[in-house]
């Protein structure tokens, strides 16, 4: 694909600024390593500025004071990633389908579609399913009876949506991504078996919310499971049944959090890190690669259990034996000071 | 949906008691927090009966002794969770669909369909396999040459099952989940890469087992990957090729068993919880959230290795960083004690 | 299925020897066992030798000196586990299809479909996408536009494969693997939620890759994502953004590779070993299970940080709580010495 952006409008739309933007176009965006003439590049850390020395971008957005390293044109910003952000969307190739319905999909006649909607070939839509404007839907993605999908929602492919889930506006869903399957809920059968505990409960998913690929939502016992407003979970996330994660929580691949587990506001969640079932975290808590919470959280702030120091195996291996012998030998010398 | 029992029929079918079930007609199934008039609720544990005195459903399924905390209608039941478990049938919104093939199903002519089974839009079942009476196959979902699967399962969306799969009556597989993918075999090939090992085994999964969303269960190298009874694994499980998992035998998110392990009956893998290759575990084995089994187990009870204190990161780093150190004084105090 | 190879033909084909094949003819593969008369078998470690007394093979592969333990014919060879992996794909018994398109695959009108490829049931193809000689596309996957697939590939059902997207010759990916999905890009907006980054790079996948069921390979956010020739990934594997993967690195379940880390060749990373984003990792590095990369790796070795001794949960407990008291007693223990 082929862009070309005035140098000027990009700047303005940016709210940057620019001693002289030379009437140049740009065509692409590129990092500061593989620019070429004709990109735009940007510099966020004060590390990378050595990469920005031999940049042959055109133009690169940078705090001010970092021209002296740059011999092109200097767009500055007072935050040149989150200016990055916004105009990675001027060079994005994925390819926005032109609206309408493709033969192959299958939709219940009783279904709602809304206008500027496509679906794309081989989805199902199931019977009394809404989906709203501007909608795409992509192949072989099925959504479940009595679900409703908001406005400008991105639905890749292979996606599966059970019933009766209900989904805010501007959501994007991953391929593979599962919403509304059962919770993991089962009671001794006082046999030696399992009595499946039917899950009534739905998913309620916010709006700018970002489910990756392979990610699962669960759907409720009986209450709904919550995702709320610009949550944004990326691939292999698991959120089990009766969960609740707070307006722009993040959490980072393979991510657990556990049955009925409460998540406040703009925590982050690292690789791996995870929470069992049925606490409480509240607002503006970290947790880091690894680390799971195993007690609920009351006050903000960057929690670990996780991540021990990576060393040669061997002498792994001798450290870790004597992990085994740490209640026999700390309670003698802790209680020695 | 709406739904409408007689609080006595609800109370027959539990085999439980009330004192007058007043004619009461119950329209649904709540949490002891949200239940209105009409529901019906239960309580499992003695730290609930705050939300007890609270709750406004019309009748509470609860142990003898709980009546003082509830002014409505009190079911007197011995086990209130599985009474609760066995009743979560009744308030399903799934949605059990029609017996029937929907055109766009691609059926193999020599595929043998029993009766009752529903397929869904664009399901496809390849050669030879065999589908017996009251199975309810989902949207897009993929069955491989030879496979059998028994009577009155629930295959969900966007499932692939490959070929020479072998699966019981009563399975309930989520959508996302992959049955028989090829093992992870491979022999050095003596020039620096890799020789694919061919996995020439199945899947064999027995009556009422229980498979989560984007669950993976390799098929055999050689013999087949086999899963029990009465097996339930949540989302994100990975069964490796050739492991046995023994009868009712539960496993949480992110759980994996790595090939050729034999797991016991009655086992409980938490979240998280793996076991490394080639091992045996009796029956009985409970491994702690984020544990793995690093050697075989003879004796049923609880192991763990996984699980620190959560700490602040500032504090674990403190931590972690001094058990590099373990091998340097471990071995001195320990011998002088 | 049904095979039936002259042993003498098997004998020559992995250039090994037999003092006489006997004219016998070989049905199948089999384990030392379950392996009944018709079967071949191998031994490749010699704690296997009871099994081999005990095996009714008609012949088995193994090292010259083992044959005093079998009393049936004995091939010769001097790796009998690689031997094992060339021969199996001789007794395959996954369904190879027929060229040509099922009559249900949606093909863009400016696809480029090869010679000798089978596309499945509900595969869609969607607009300039590039598929080669031989390979075989699975029921209801999805190829995205702009994407090319080399020769031979094997595609399973219920994949999906993003837009821009360059696989090389021979690769497999098995059901429910996503390639070229979103990285997990978000800048913080400075109103306390978050910026999408488009992610503007594609995926590049090199020749004789494996990438297991439910894995999922993000495209780059601008340059793109590289997996090596010969790379190996087992099931729920991530591939964050712009990571490298080496030639010939092989990875098991849950690893997990963050954004923009860059792993040598030939490197292995055991169930659930993960590299922190931004690392660079030489050549020929394993990390043990569980493990994972905090800080670049610039010497061949074996690392670990995951994987203490594992016991029953009572002692594992009262250990625990110590770690936190590490920092208390190390200094002034280590300080003494």
């Amino acid at each position: 694909m082929s862009f070309e952006y005035c140098l000027s409008d990009i700047v303005n739309f940016l709210g940057a600024e620019v001693d002289d933007s030379q009437g140049v176009v740009i065509s692409g965006l590129a990092s500061l390593k593989n620019a070429t003439s004709g990109d735009i590049s940007f510099i966020a850390r004060a590390r990378y500025t050595k990469s920005l020395k031999n940049c042959h971008a055109s133009a690169v957005i940078m705090p001010r004071g970092y021209q002296k390293y740059f011999s092109g044109i200097c767009v500055y910003s007072n935050n040149p990633y989150l200016d990055y952000a916004k105009l990675s969307k001027w060079f994005d190739t994925a390819v926005k389908k032109p609206s309408g319905m493709h033969p192959s999909a299958i939709v219940a006649v009783d279904a709602e579609i809304g206008a500027n909607v496509y679906l794309g070939p081989n989805v199902v839509i199931d019977s009394r399913v809404s989906i709203s404007d501007g909608c795409q839907i992509g192949a072989n993605t099925f959504i479940g009876s009595r679900s409703s999908i908001g406005k400008n929602c991105r639905i890749e492919s292979n996606v599966s949506i059970y019933h009766d889930i209900v989904i805010g506006n501007s959501v994007t869903i991953h391929s593979g991504a599962v919403i509304g399957s059962d919770g993991f809920g089962f009671s001794p059968n006082g046999k030696g078996g399992w009595e499946k505990i039917y899950q009534l409960g739905g998913v309620s998913i916010g709006d700018r919310v970002e489910i990756g690929a392979c990610s699962t939502v669960d759907r409720g016992a009986i209450d709904d499971t919550i995702i709320g407003d610009g949550v944004i979970l990326d691939n292999h996330v698991m959120i089990a049944h009766n969960v609740e994660v707070g307006e722009n929580t993040a959490m980072a691949a393979f991510a657990g959090i556990a049955g009925g587990a409460k998540i406040g506001k703009n925590c982050f969640f690292a690789g791996d890190a995870a929470c069992l079932g049925h606490l409480e975290v509240v607002d503006n808590v970290q947790i880091t690669a690894r680390s799971y919470i195993t007690k609920s959280i009351k006050k903000p702030g960057s929690y670990s259990n996780g991540g021990l120091p990576l060393m040669e195996s061997q002498k792994w291996r001798r450290n870790a034996v004597n992990f085994g012998k740490l209640s026999q030998i700390v309670k003698p010398v802790v209680d020695k000071d």
